[in-house]
Parts: structure tokens; sequence; C-alpha cells
């Protein structure tokens, strides 16, 4: 870590900050200029607070030399992390498509998606039952029921299940849940991070819509730290200027994230545009950009599905997808599953 | 509620459309023209889902005519929501300074602290015992301890105070904290908002730095719904690409929340700018724009702080920014107290 | 078009609104509600001014049903747009890359370059001659004399030419220039794009960073309003808060485009990213999502390039990519050339 | 500057980099590390580009210690510029309300408004001319004659007069103005600004919707560097998610700047907002945080405006609002004129 201080500050200013590093285990190299001093600090910076350290009088500029996480850094772990997932490996070379509906609304609902997406392809069965509305008048999802009907289409297909938390209080019904998934709201809702970072759940953790790729490796971190390090990232969209679709898919993401860390990446285009027919070009394009897998809406009749309805495809338009997918995955180095 | 629905899409889809819509209750007035037909819908639509409307395939556009949001509505609630506070009112022509440091340290530190602010014309006291991080490795607050503290100045100083939490686990804790804060993280943390909506506590709630003024107005509706209606909000600046300050403070938000609601309006230039020069700036600008009160960090030691220690001013500038505030109220048509 | 207006109002206002909408030579159909009127506005909207009406007091919204602009628009022109460019077809099926370095610096340079992305599989060369410089004291490129430097290398490879306007008056220098590019922070320059759409060449037009796909699409309208219709749009990042990458490509755009215009769309990976290595998986992504062609920027030295040496590629690199793009195009329905 | 670089890139790469910045006569200090070299260079680095460093292989990270730009730069010119237009003296501890409407429409429109703004305290008049309309179907102004009426108005009033330019082709028109606009879509248009800078008028350069703080005083220095140093800057909002207002008022911007530049700084409530209710609060919000005047659109009969006629302020409106920024600017250590 870099840190330059002005020299026009008061000796008792640059005693304080060169006691407090120093208090932290940390060694200091000077390097004084005319105008202003380079102190270069050697060890682990990782704990080092940067915001803290900018926004002192005598800080000119901060620079990290080393990313504040560790665990999810590639540096200390330089081959990919594959996930095994009820058999299906997730990571590496290989590539998955999950699909599903948005809401989980009925037995037959359910079970009749997971048999449509598994037989097009698909390797794991996506399906919302807590749901985070922006309304609190608009449908919560079935919630624990919605689970039961889940794991219900599992023991019927053999298809390990995704769906998302929204309290640390609901964790009991997500006893056989195969993946938990944090969605994009809650991803810097620090205390359920860290209480699922104490179970043994694989993790998707969504990327907040308005938050950078080192925040979303620094929650990535508040999971790991706890002694869980299944966790895949998912990237669903960025808050921009543009209206023309709900979110701005940032796919630079990916060769980014491949460069910092060894999770798995995963893509969701179904969210990020908000609209199914842009959900198979996108899809394409992430495998491009070199995702480790797509997780896809489907229903079986989107123009009645209870909610997203047309931001779902259909099983055959999933089915058309697949394959196309699977055509394009040798170029990137990576095949189905 | 108008949609706009294209003339070219099947018989089928628009009967599913209209069928929804009318299965809600919800009459529906027609206007075909060339190319599209304009459906008004008449009712309470507040339950409608517009996302779902936009995302359909004939769904040309969807225009609300009347907002989302009920109780937090001030069409339906003229008057100036005010709150009371140990005495102090908040909203209307009240003009509140909650000051504090950033982290509570120790017991000397916050009643010195406490002292201080509320003999330079603090109302209400602020400090963090639980703190939202983004690293899990940085100080993650003193937690119930802190709040133990808080408790101490206020039995010292009859100061009310004012902190946040980050779990509805974490409740128990909270039984004497008089104004409950939720972080910006947490805005649309719904399961935690829907249990403070439970209790009767004023919630103080933070506006996401990425979320629009509806979505703060609907995450307001959230605890409003399930009873609790002393909400405040806080604006504390939105993320945007300039990177001269943290975030970027939205005043424009102020007028415009005036129109939308009738709930007070705090403004926190401490959080915003990350930079304790800019809080007296900021500060009177926030007066200006017609804010109902400021959130200010204050230390007794800024450069010794253990936490933001120079996004704080001290008690000596926070007197002189106060004095200040106090004169340009009456121009705002408010008072102090 | 649709408008929602207040009932609220004055007769007067509402007078003069409709008067002004009538005088347009536009017809008005009325349909009252309860606490809003909404006024159906019937005729060639495209000159309504749409940011006027909005700030009107009266206006509760306004809906816009038909696009504002029509020369660039599908709906009027159903069929792709395909430019020849040298009897280099571009658009509909075909798919192009151009290449080259981002300044020309040397004759000897230029034409290296050129021969080495042509053998690559490039079909038109670009390179900077009037550079757009953030900074008054950088490098401001060879100007006039880096124009005749690439009719040189034009000659010497038959490639034809792609570089940058800067201003009008510089417009004599692109008598022999093939495609005539206006940069990002030119796209709102109206008197540029007005002056462009009185010549014939065929004009490639980069998406501003922060302007909307409206907005692009009003600025190509400039250009075919005065009566040139070759216009091809180029992606190329848009300003987001990530600051990982220089911006964030917005592939979102490419399939949106493709339904609102008929016009080509080219992706630059190159300055979306700034970073040579996110090159070849951003530009998979762009075939993926329905690309026209890519513009890359090569390097027959990068490492010595006088400007943006590292956003930029080798030929062999170039080549490498330019293989993996030709096996993918069929999934897409393209082809090179 | 300090550069840190990768110990693991090739001893060529370094001497290429080493070399270049010797070439500009800087001098480089070393200081290796275990992992990466910090190189600390000395001498004047404003022409260095520091995109291009970043984009290195071998660069971890670029942090410029010294700013880029040094005519614009207060430490270099601690006091205020203070700019006389026509006898009114801009910048200090003077502040200014300059006034009119957004479109010249005709002689009797301008020359009454310039009265009446006069009466209610403004000093200088301003008025469009030339107008950047997002479309090419929408009126364009009154253009040259639309200057020759703003010089009758000056001619009646005495107010020297601010209008917008948009090509240098028509610098001829401007001959006789006292303040020549540039407006947020040209604020990177180098050429105009280059030609601008060999003029001796004072330039309001208005801030790029999506431009950082650091590009808009790159911008102002280009005008400086050719020997115009009359230079105004003039904060209108920026672009970010938010709808509810035209753009995002950035106030944070105003100290920011009052640290960075001895540049007076001038507000743009009315075209920030779009709204002309807005206006008031905005004002005094502009004066709290530290600006230099207002520039604020007023029409004798909004609702009958050609062109946005809500955003503008009534000349009674404009008058109560000018003298409550009378009774504030003692508090912010400011007088009118």
């Amino acid at each position: 870590m870099i840190i330059i201080v002005k020299n026009n500050g008061s000796k008792k200013q640059l005693d304080n900050l060169t006691d407090w590093i120093k208090s932290m285990g940390l060694d200091i190299h000077y390097s004084k200029g005319e105008t202003s001093t380079v102190l270069g600090v050697i060890g682990d910076t990782s704990k080092v607070d940067i915001d803290l350290l900018r926004s002192l009088d005598i800080v000119e500029n901060v620079t990290r030399i080393q990313e504040p996480y560790k665990k999810a850094n590639r540096k200390f772990h330089p081959e990919d992390t594959i996930i095994d997932v009820g058999g299906n490996l997730i990571g590496g070379n290989h590539f998955h498509m999950i699909a599903g509906p948005c809401s989980v609304e009925s037995e037959t609902q359910i079970i009749e998606i997971a048999k449509a997406v598994k037989a097009a392809g698909a390797t794991l069965l996506r399906g919302g039952a807590f749901k985070p509305r922006t309304s609190p008048y608009a449908f919560q999802g079935m919630r624990a029921e919605g689970i039961k009907l889940l794991l219900k289409a599992k023991a019927e297909t053999g298809m390990p299940i995704v769906t998302e938390i929204m309290s640390i209080s609901h964790l009991d019904s997500f006893r056989d849940v195969d993946v938990i998934q944090v969605g994009a709201r809650n991803m810097q809702n620090f205390e359920l991070l860290k209480e699922l970072g104490k179970t043994d759940k694989p993790i998707l953790l969504k990327r907040g819509f308005a938050n950078t790729i080192e925040e979303w490796l620094m929650s990535a971190e508040y999971i790991m730290s706890e002694g869980n390090e299944k966790v895949m990232l998912c990237e669903r969209g960025i808050r921009t200027f543009e209206p023309s679709t709900r979110n701005t898919l940032d796919l630079s993401a990916i060769p980014v994230l491949k460069e910092l860390t060894h999770l798995p990446i995963i893509v969701d285009p179904s969210h990020a545009s908000g609209l199914a027919r842009l959900v198979p070009p996108l899809s394409l394009a992430a495998v491009g950009a070199g995702a480790d897998g797509l997780i896809i809406e489907v229903h079986n009749n989107p123009s009645k599905a209870l909610c997203d309805g047309a931001q779902s495809i259909t099983p055959n338009q999933f089915e058309t997808l697949a394959n196309k997918v699977k055509t394009m995955l040798p170029l990137v180095g990576k095949e189905m599953n």
C-alpha cells in the first residue's frame, strides 16, 4: 500500500498516522519528496481501512497494491475453484445451464417446467420461493411452501435446486436446498453473508446492481472468511442511465473477474434485460465473454405467468438456445457438464 | 394507469392481459388507435406490478398516473408528518441537528461528545454500534456493548439516541433506542423493513446509494404498511461516475420528496462526501433545499478516531455551523426545535 | 403520443397546451378521468418536444408511442441497411473486422500494420490522425499529415480507411477517406452532424459515453435528415460507476438496436475496456450479441506505441481472434464479407 | 506521479517504460519491493498520459500527485480569479444573478424580460440564439438573428449578454457578445475550445453531463492554454440513474472546485432540474454550497414560451428569489455585485 502524505501537515498528524499503521503490525518505508512524502506500507494490509486513510487531512492519496480480499483472490489460489453440486461440477472448463421459472406457482407448474428444461439441457433447476419485491403490495412468493414444491420437482427429476434466501431466520426451510442464492439487494447484507459462511451450502452470490467488482469480491470474502468457500458469482446487470433495458449487463466483468478470482461466474441475462427476446443474444455474448454458466428464466406459459412472464422464454426457445451454446463452447475451451 | 397495447398482438395475449387486470378488481377503458390501443386502468392500481406489464410482448408502454405508494403519499395525507422523539418534534417547520461520532468507542468518548454537541445545539445523539463494513476484516463496531454506552450518554445528557440496526436478530438490543436507523445497504432488506414496521419506534430510513426516490418511498411503505408510520427519510448521497466525493449528495431529492410525501427528510452530508471540510457548505446547501434536519459526524478528536476520523468535524466546527444554520432557518420558514 | 393532464390546472393552461399541439397540425382525442385527463395526440409527433411537454405545470406525464426518429427507424425501413465501402458490404448478414493502430505514427508503421491486419482477415483499416485528447498538453495526432499516410497505406493494400473528424473545418483533408468517424465526444455536436449529412461519405457514429440509445439514434437522424443515409453505429462503452474498466461495454444495446433501427452496428472493444487482454473475450461476446462488425486496435509493437499501446493487440493476436470469430459467425447467421 | 510496476514483467518492458518517461525530461526514483516496484516520477508530469500508463501490461497502478492542469490550478494561482464583464466583477466575494429566457423569441419578448430581470436584481442577461436540440426536427433557435435581438436588449438596458456558441464557424456573430457560453454537449469539443482560447471573451464553460470535475478543469485548461484565462465554470447537473429530475445537480462539486481552482463557479438550477418549482430551493442550496452566481431561466409568460416554458420562472418569482439570495449572502461571505 502506497500512502502519499502532504508535507504541509503537522508532525502530530503524521505521528498519529504512522503510529496507527504500526499498531496493525505493518512496516513503513519513507521516501520524502518536495511537496509530499511517499509511505510504502509493508505487510498484510487487507485489514487497513482505505476509506479512513483517504479521508485524513494530511493524506493526498492512497493506492492499494495488494487487493483487500484474500480467500477469493486468484493470486493465493491460482487454479479455478470447482464446486460439486449434486454431482454437477461448476467452474473450470465445465459449463452449466440453470433454468426454471421466476416464481414457483404450483406443483404441476414446477414439475412440468423442471422436466422440460432438463430435457432441453439444463442441469440445475431454479425457482423463486421467497421473492424480494419493490412493493409491499406485490406477490411475495409462496415462501416455505414454494421450497417444498421445488424439492418435489427435485425428487421427480433428480435436478439440484437453486433458490433465494431473504433472511437468516428462514434458513431452516433451506436444509435440502442445493444452492442458496443471495439476491442483488442483499449483496451487502453482511449479517446474512456471515451466517451463510457458517453453512456448507454452495452460495450463488448475485452482484448488487450498484456494486463494484471489488465490493462484490469483498462480499464473497465475508462468506469465505467464515469457512464456506463454495461461492459462485452471478452477474445480473448494473444500474446505469440507459432506460431501454432494466439494467445493463456488464459482460466486461467476466474477463476481469477471471483474472482477479478463482470462483466460478454465472450470468443471468433474464433479470439483466427484463426482456425475453434479449435472452438468446445476451446468452451467447456471455459464453463469448467466458462465463461458466447461465441462469435463465423459463416458463411453460409465459403469457400466463404470475410474475415476470415476459422475461421468461419457453422450453422450446430454451432448447434452441442450449443447442447454440453447446456448439459454441469448444471455441472458449469449455464443455457442457 | 395507462397501458399502450400493440394492435398486432394476438387476441389471446390481449385477453390474458385484460383478464389479469380485471382479476385485481380493476376496470378498463379502451381507446383504439391505428397501430395501438390505449387501455385506461381505473381503480386502485398500487398492487399492479408495472415491471411485469412492461415486459409483456404486446405491451408497448405503461404509465402510472397514481403513485404505487399510499401511506407515504402526500396526496392522501397532505399535512407534514411530525414525529415526536423524546419531546423533540421532527418535521413541519421544525429543524433538528443530530450529531455524534461515527462509532462508539468508549464511555468517556461518547459522553464527552454528547455533552459537546448538546451544548453546540444538537438535539439528538447519533453513534454507530453495529457497523456495516465492506471488509470482513475491518472493525465491526462495539455492537450491543456500544448501544449500552449510548444509553449511558443518553442518561447523562437527556438526548434521545439514533443508531443503526443490521439484522432483525439484534432487535432486543434496541429496546431503549429512540430512533432506529436503517442503513443504505439495507434499504431494500424487505424482511427487516417488515419487522421494523411491527415496532413503534421512529425509523430513520437512509436512501440506498443506487435507489430511486420511488424505490425509497416504496421501502418507507413497507414499514408503514405494517403499522409503523413514524418514518424519517435520510438522503446520504448516490453513486455516480464522479470520483472526487465518495457519493454525490442529491439535494434535488429534497424538494421532489416534499411534493411526493409528508415524511420528514434529514440530510447526511458527512457520509455523502466522506470529507469533513465539505460538511459545512453541504449543510447550508441542505437547509437551502428545504431539509428538516441534518445528521452530522462529530468527534472530539477526529485525527485519533477509530473510524472515519476525517469525515468528522470537531465540536467547535459543529457549533460554528449550527449558528449559521440557525441564522439561515427563517429564510426557509423553519426554526430550531 | 399520450399526454396525461391534471384536472386541477386552469382552463387557460389547458387551452394553451391544446392550441400549441393543434398548431403543429396534430389532432387530440380526449378521455377525461376523475383526477386527470388523457390526451391522445394523433399525427406525426416526431416534431413535438417531449421535454417541453413534461415540464409544463399541468402535465402529469407524457408517453411517446411513436419514436422521435424516422429515417433511422426500422418501422419505416424494415430491411437492414447495407453500406458499400469500396466493395465491402456492411450490414445484413455480412461481418467485417476493422483494424489498425490508435494513432498513425509514420509511413512504415501504418503500412506494416495495414499489411498485417489485412493478411489476418481485416477488411478496413482504421487509424487516428486527428486525436481528441482530454489534455491540451497530450499528443494531438499527426492531423492532416496522418491522413496522407493512411491514404498511402490504402494505395499499398487496397483497404478502405476509417478515421475520425473533429471539426468541420478539417473536412477538406477527408476528401479521399472512405469512412468518416464521429467520436464519442462529438456525438451531439449537432453542427458537425448536419454538415456530414450533406456529404456522401459513410459515417461511423460512435455512441457518446453518456448517451442513451434514443439520443444516439437522434444523432443518426441529424445526419440522415440532411440526405446522407449511410450511417453505421458504433458501441464503445458507456460511463458507469465501475472503475475496473475504462467504460462499460453495453452489449444489450446491440439486440435493442437491431429492433429499433436498420443501420449496421459495429462494436469497439478496445476503447470500451482500455485493456488489450479484454479485447478477445469482448469481441466474441459482441459477435454473440449480434454485432455486424468489430473495430479493433492493432499495433505491431504495442509496448512502443506512442499512444494507447496497451489497449492494442498484436497482429498475431488479431489473427487468432479473427479465426475464432469466423468459426462463430454461422451460429449468428453471418459470414465474413 | 507514482507508478507501481509489477516485478514479473520483462526487462524490456520496464526499459521501454523508463526510456519513455525520461524522454519527456522527467526523473525516476526507484523503490523495489517484493512483488512490485514503485517508480516516483519527478518533474512536470502534466504532459504524461495517465491512461496510457494504466493500460501498460507491467503497470499495476498509477497515482498522480500533481494535477494535470496548471493554469486552472489553485496551487499555482491561490487568489480567486475575478472577471470583469462590462463592469460587473464575477468571482471572489461577488455574487451575480444571470437571468433571461431559454430562447430569444422576438424583440418585444427579450427587451421586456431584460427590463424585468434587471429590475429584480439580475446583472447579466442570458438568452439562447443557437440552440442545441436532441432532435433535428425541433426548433433550432433564431441563430444569428437572435443575437441581434439580444444586442438590442443590451442597448436598451445596459446589461451584458451571455449566449451559447455551437460552432466556431459562427464566431463572427459573437463579436459583441459579452460572455460566450459553451454548452454541456460541447465541453469536450476540443477544437472549439482551442479557438475560444484565442479570443479575449469571457467564457462560461458548462460541465458536460457525464464529465468528471477533472475533465471539466482540463477543458478549462484547453481554453486557458491558448491564452484566454477568463473562464467561468457552470455546474448544470450530471446524468445519474434517478429519473425524477432531468439531471442531478452536483452541489458537492462547488466546494471541491473551490479547493482545486481559482475560477468562478456559476450554478444553473433551471436546466439541472428541468422544473421551475425546483429552481428556488436549488438556488438557495447553491448559495449555501458556495457558488459565485446563478444562471436562471426567466420568462414573462412561461406557459406560452416556445421552448422550455415550464423550467422558467416568472419575473415575480425571480424577484422573490433574488431577495432571499441577497439576505443569505452575508452568511457565505459574499455580496451582490
